[in-house]
């Protein structure tokens, strides 16, 4: 144990480490590390190990024996690199002490900077650097920090301080003795909260470090490691390194800069900066930075402009780095006094369009192979690149406008934290986070806020990063916007704006609009999209169809690549209002010739509609689910509506009354609905196939390849399916022989059906062997096995879910992400059950879970034939299935 | 083929079958051959068998090549052993024709006599008998039986052309002429009808063959196949036999004897007679028979008396056939001039009770030992046992008297026939069948009746037997009612009661009243009853506990023999009047401590109901569940009640009412309950388990020994168990720890208690491993498993489940009948898989399958330790738990 490595040392061109050593070093030490042995310019420093982390929370918040030890020397060599002594009271050196971990997590702390001074290092900084005010505002800033980050004491505290003394005075304008009176003030805050501010730079250093570990294990970045499935076991590193400035004087600055446009993905430097200044300023938004080049929107003076020399350098490292590392990085960066220095590279996070776009310009350019670009992009984030726009033609009134920091457009209701955000979410109801500017605190409501919203900051603020990550709209450096948290509203011009209120922002515009604005339907992606999905499909076995009702869902369906229609739910062709009349007299019939007459009138509208749908999927199989809801959900469902229905019907509002009563069911989910209706009302299944297969003869007779799937929904008995099989066949017989009949010289085109099951009750899936001979094919859907298997339903687990995943109790809803432990087990027995009564058992997914990839994943390895999910989410399940044969899910 | 056997003759002391040949010859032919070998005077005739019968059916409706030679042949032989001839003129032998399957089946077509008669026939009959009288009446039996019977002419149409020529005068009072004209009367209905009436006995005896055949396939039948689980496979045999003759003056007669009463099993012949009467007129009730002897409580002349001679002769045969079978026997028998003739034996259907006591006599009697008892009755009969009777003090109006056919007492709404009843049925309302006299015809609505009522018939009427064999409370024979079915009501007295009226029958007294009267839970049974359960358990291996709520409930299963309570519904504790207050309080708190406060009220009222149940099952383990319904179940359903409920709780209207919408569920079943509310409003479950182990120590105390288990309802993650679990545990030592230093001297008895789970949803069958990790024990709760593996509401199946068995999809419910194949596959897996993990885990069932045989034969099959049921039925679970272990089931 005592001989064991801690501590990794980086500077003068020579590291402990490398940029292989992200569990040991983190993310950033290991950047750090490879930066070093690149020969870039970086401060001199040295990496606490993750190990070290890992050891201080299994022992009671002890250092590891020997780190002590070794932690000294590493500061001895650190003086040695940078040529200044620790505490030294002429050259003092400073360090900035930053956490880590493995994976990067915006819920941990970040920085501390300038630690090393105190009253009189203080002292030296100012001589050594012929700068007292520079000295004097680094010291002020780093007493604030520490006490924010290290102490826990809130920031407004110290803002409150400043501006009892200055008021809103800007701190470029006070004197070094306003700053030296500041420096004594947040002191005092410090003294005041009970705690102390250490004047020895090794008890700086080591609360330091010790708070560092401890920000690993907060309820917050606990929360974010979960939701993002973040391992618990690694630590945080923590890296100790030599302070070199932005902020002194107009030869320096601090900036951040992208490799390529992380919002479009387009190459080229992109990035942005701020002179004279700390890194703090850029990525806290307290100050809205300045373009690095040309390729910023941003007006300003222009890093290219301003310190060319510096600016061609980093131009220079920065697309080394690029080449090196094979994928677009996000580079921190300061200028001191014009020399360039690189503090951390990482590869940068991107708006989805902008990874699709850079992967598949990683393949044109020749840095990357196909399998790389499949294997880097995520595929959820393809649902984000077909995020809605607001309508070209809509009614809208801007109220301001802001940076278009995240793309897309969301509406909802307005919230100032992440509370009220939950409290809405619970509801059901989407939210908009308004924030002066963001901070990991917010983190939780911007996971489940529908859009962010920002009065300050840039296009690399906190919020602008984290929205673009988690594919959330944002809109930030609103400026126009002044948010009063104590009164929960915000004004924007001459519009106030409260809490609850509706508003719709643009991530693509920056525009802030009130209450909700009509939006369009997101387009089907990019070129780069299609590319890369192509590349997908070359590689996947699972196939991909669309859940589509009508022509138009088809066609879109078709477009983004659907090979087929999953699940076509008819439920939708009963509304339309000359059917709606039609079922409505049916259910009201007493006698089957009444009910018989009104399904003879639903049944052209409904062929009409069915050849819609197999014109559109020409060529291609088209599942159609027949009638699952309840015949109630048919009729009027308000009190006020009933003796409007029973007018047009020509029935007493007593007669719709009682048939209402007699209707009523106490758990519709597990009533009277799918095969259950074909079995006690067959005619209304036999109406539904005669349309089907009238659509199909129809379009045969003229050429058109129509390839129908008729399901049979909710099926718990093999006889059930058994009858309903029966009735569809005979049905489907009488009609193309009808229409052979009618046409005795043409020649049509054979119209090749199958019958067979949605596999969606426990009961289905124990017995498989039994239905799977009256099936040809089995789609399971996936929310109403959930649903039976957890025992709850859709409707009502709202009442109980958000307290189970603040608990902990579950991480996402099993309706949005598969639960491959529970339900997938009858999955895979239905299939493999079913199998071994029919060897060619065609099996398919139908629930959304055909989009999630999680569950596509496990869907591939127990060898299902495809996944059906709604058109927007095809994308996602190509992608998915492509990284399903890759080994990747 | 040609070579095989299909016709099995007997007569004169010889047959060419025996009594096992049951399945051949069906359970008639079998006796008949039987009584033959023994020597009893059996009329003689032939057998054809149940194998001919199937090859009619796969045949196209044709006879197996050689059954005709053969059948000529054996018509030879019966003409030879009757010394009689077919056909003839002078002496003309007539047979009968009946059917009978291997099992005994009311649904088939029963008998033909006469057989053999014609214009001429009957001439040669009157001759021979010297009673022109009796051969004309003989004819015009067998020509309404054949139209009737074989051709299938509804009764009512021979019935309307008697009435047109003779009114109401009985057929004993018309002379000769007139039953010559009767006779052209019945042969032109016939010939209206579009049929002919075959003079050739030869092709009215191939028809009559046929008929049988055909009627053992008609949807009667095939129903009541499938509701008593008798195999398709076999067909029904048909015995022809020589004719005897009741009808041949007052020294003739025909009846049925019983060796033991089939109502209370007492030893003893018991019986019924009617002199000058045909066979047909005992069973079909059309004449009120007299008694064999003072067994009866009928009145009239005995047979003991009118024919001391036969009666002794008849006793003592009698005797030799239940020796013989070593069971009750239920014999027909013909007096024909004076001389004795069996004409059929068979094991006697029985009342519930008397088949308890009739096997433990026989027992007693050496005849059987105690494993053939308990093979010998059926469990699910033990539970019409203690059917319910008319409270002693109960306020009832008796408006007619009949005769007390099979007991048990039931209130209904009057129906007249079976589709009537069906549609009650559908609404889930009990009927009282109410009929003339009952016929095959009626056997689906006798099923699903609550009662059966009739005018006609007595203790062996068809009605009557049937009733018993069911188990269903049948009054018969209640000559006071006058039932007019086309006005759709019946008479008695001066009360009129309507289709649609309550009305109660008394099947122990023969009691008929108007409206509901008050019920008394059944007795505990007799002390045969329990000496033939004492049997049982030492066979069983299944232990059988019950479902009590309440100390009284508890006290009465620990009589019923439970070895422990399987299932304590905690929600009845809360609707105590202060409870509920308290509890609705609870509900409406917005702070926890207001909510506690509530709870802490419930706390003592629920220790002391717990302390009830642990004083009676003393020793013994109880189950508690911890609550398991939604809130809202406390909360005021309808309108009206909201004001009051709000003045009592002393907040507002609309705060009720938003209270009530917010815990409004669309589906309830799959809502917020069970851990879903431990988890949610844990001080729920924390003061239900403070209350369970406060009651436990008070007793301990006091030395009472107290096993309680605390089991958490609606699993579906294991960490919902695991986290209750901790809850409950934390506070039983809590509570136990508080009594132990409040009682620093005093020894308490020690509480050994245990924490499980009810698996009631198929993911915690899935996840049973991990489950088991938290749980003690496991108890299925097969209501809600079986509901979700459907995917159907108990409450709302009503809607389809109906036709879902008039159209044969399912026989019954699978919440009465246990559904092994689907359900049963879950149990297993989480049986074996939480044993896997838990070798030593504890598992039951607390479902009400715990009482249904089929159930427990499998739980026994699997190896679970228990079944839980309802009181009453624990004498079914015993019983079945036997049978299981005795490879019954």
């Amino acid at each position: 144990m005592t001989d064991k490595k801690w501590i990794y040392a980086f500077g003068n061109g020579e590291a402990d480490g490398d940029g292989k050593q992200k569990v040991l070093l983190g993310g950033k030490g290991a950047g750090l590390a490879e930066m070093t042995n690149l020969g870039l310019p970086v401060p001199p420093g040295f990496t606490v190990s993750t190990e070290a982390c890992a050891f201080f929370f299994k022992n009671n918040e002890q250092w590891p024996p020997g780190l002590e030890a070794e932690f000294d020397r590493a500061l001895v060599v650190l003086e040695q690199r940078a040529k200044k002594t620790f505490g030294d009271r002429k050259v003092p050196l400073l360090v900035s002490v930053r956490s880590g971990a493995a994976a990067s997590m915006p819920g941990m702390m970040d920085t501390i900077l300038n630690l090393g001074l105190n009253d009189e290092t203080v002292l030296g900084l100012a001589e050594q650097s012929g700068n007292p005010w520079f000295a004097w505002d680094s010291y002020r800033r780093f007493v604030q920090m520490f006490g924010d980050v290290v102490l826990g004491i809130h920031y407004t505290r110290f803002h409150r301080a400043q501006e009892d003394k200055f008021g809103q005075k800007p701190v470029s304008e006070l004197s070094v003795e306003d700053l030296q009176a500041l420096v004594a003030a947040f002191q005092k805050v410090i003294v005041d909260s009970g705690q102390k501010f250490p004047q020895d730079p090794a008890e700086q250093l080591r609360v330091s470090v010790n708070a560092v570990f401890a920000s690993y294990n907060t309820h917050r970045a606990r929360y974010y490691r979960k939701s993002n499935g973040i391992a618990e076991d690694s630590g945080t590193a923590v890296n100790v390194q030599a302070m070199v400035f932005g902020n002194m004087g107009d030869d320096s600055g601090t900036g951040v800069a992208f490799t390529r446009d992380p919002k479009s993905g387009k190459n080229g430097l992109f990035g942005e900066w701020l002179p004279n200044a700390q890194g703090e300023d850029v990525v806290a938004g307290t100050r809205t930075p300045l373009p690095l080049n040309g390729n910023s929107d941003r007006e300003g003076r222009r890093l290219e402009d301003a310190l060319p020399e510096a600016y061609h350098q980093l131009a220079d490292l920065v697309a080394r780095l690029e080449v090196h590392f094979r994928d677009m990085q996000d580079i921190e960066f300061t200028i001191e006094k014009g020399q360039l220095w690189l503090l951390q590279t990482r590869t940068g996070k991107r708006s989805p369009f902008a990874a699709v776009q850079i992967v598949v310009d990683l393949v044109t350019e020749g840095v990357i192979n196909k399998e790389e670009a499949l294997r880097r992009v995520e595929p959820a984030k393809l649902e984000l690149v077909m995020r809605p726009v607001i309508s070209p033609g809509a009614k809208k009134k801007v109220i301001a406008k802001g940076l278009d920091a995240s793309p897309g457009a969301a509406t909802g209701r307005v919230v100032f934290d992440s509370a009220e955000c939950q409290e809405y979410y619970d509801r059901d109801e989407p939210t908009i986070l308004v924030r002066l500017e963001t901070s990991p605190e917010d983190i939780q409501g911007m996971t489940i806020a529908a859009g962010i919203l920002t009065a300050r900051g840039g296009q690399t603020s906190h919020a602008a990063v984290v929205a673009r990550g988690m594919g959330r709209p944002a809109v930030v450096g609103c400026t126009e916007l002044h948010v009063d948290y104590s009164r929960q509203l915000f004004y924007a011009g001459d519009t106030v704006v409260r809490k609850g209120d509706w508003i719709t922002i643009d991530g693509a515009t920056g525009e802030v609009m009130e209450g909700k604005v009509d939006m369009l339907a997101p387009q089907t992606g990019s070129g780069s999209m299609a590319e890369l999905l192509g590349w997908a499909d070359e590689r996947a076995r699972l196939k991909v169809r669309a859940n589509a009702d009508t022509g138009r869902d088809a066609k879109r369906a078709r477009e983004l690549g659907a090979v087929g229609i999953g699940l076509c739910r008819t439920e939708h062709m009963f509304f339309q209002p000359d059917a709606l009349r039609a079922i409505r007299r049916m259910i009201l019939a007493d006698d089957p010739k009444s009910r018989q007459l009104a399904l003879n009138e639903i049944l052209p509208i409904q062929r009409e509609m069915f050849k819609e749908l197999f014109v559109e999927m020409e060529g291609l199989p088209v599942t159609i689910r027949l009638l699952d809801p309840p015949l109630h959900e048919f009729l009027p469902d308000r009190e006020e509506d009933v003796a409007e229905v029973a007018a047009q019907l020509g029935v007493s509002v007593q007669a719709l009354l009682a048939r209402l009563e007699a209707l009523e069911e106490a758990n519709p989910r597990l009533g009277h609905r799918g095969v259950r209706v074909g079995i006690t009302a067959p005619e209304v299944y036999r109406t539904q196939t005669r349309a089907i297969f009238e659509a199909a003869c129809e379009l045969a007779r003229d050429g058109v390849q129509v390839v129908p799937e008729v399901m049979i929904p909710l099926v718990a008995l093999p006889a059930e399916l058994e009858r309903m099989r029966n009735l569809v066949v005979e049905t489907a017989e009488a009609v193309i022989g009808e229409y052979g009949a009618r046409n005795p010289g043409s020649r049509m085109t054979p119209i090749r059906y199958t019958v067979g099951t949605m596999i969606e009750l426990p009961r289905a899936c124990l017995l498989a062997d039994q239905v799977a001979e009256h099936a040809d094919f089995f789609s399971f859907g996936t929310n109403d096995l959930t649903q039976t298997v957890y025992g709850f339903s859709r409707d009502d687990m709202g009442k109980f879910f958000p307290p189970y995943q603040r608990e902990g109790l579950l991480v996402h809803s099993p309706l949005a992400v598969f639960d491959i432990e529970g339900v997938g087990q009858l999955v895979q027995m239905a299939t493999e059950r079913g199998r071994s009564t029919k060897r060619t058992l065609k099996v398919g997914v139908c629930g959304e879970h055909g989009g999630d990839p999680q569950g596509v994943g496990f869907f591939h390895k127990i060898g299902l034939d495809y996944v059906s999910c709604s058109p927007f989410r095809v994308p996602v399940a190509r992608l998915a299935a492509a990284h399903a044969a890759l080994g990747l899910l």
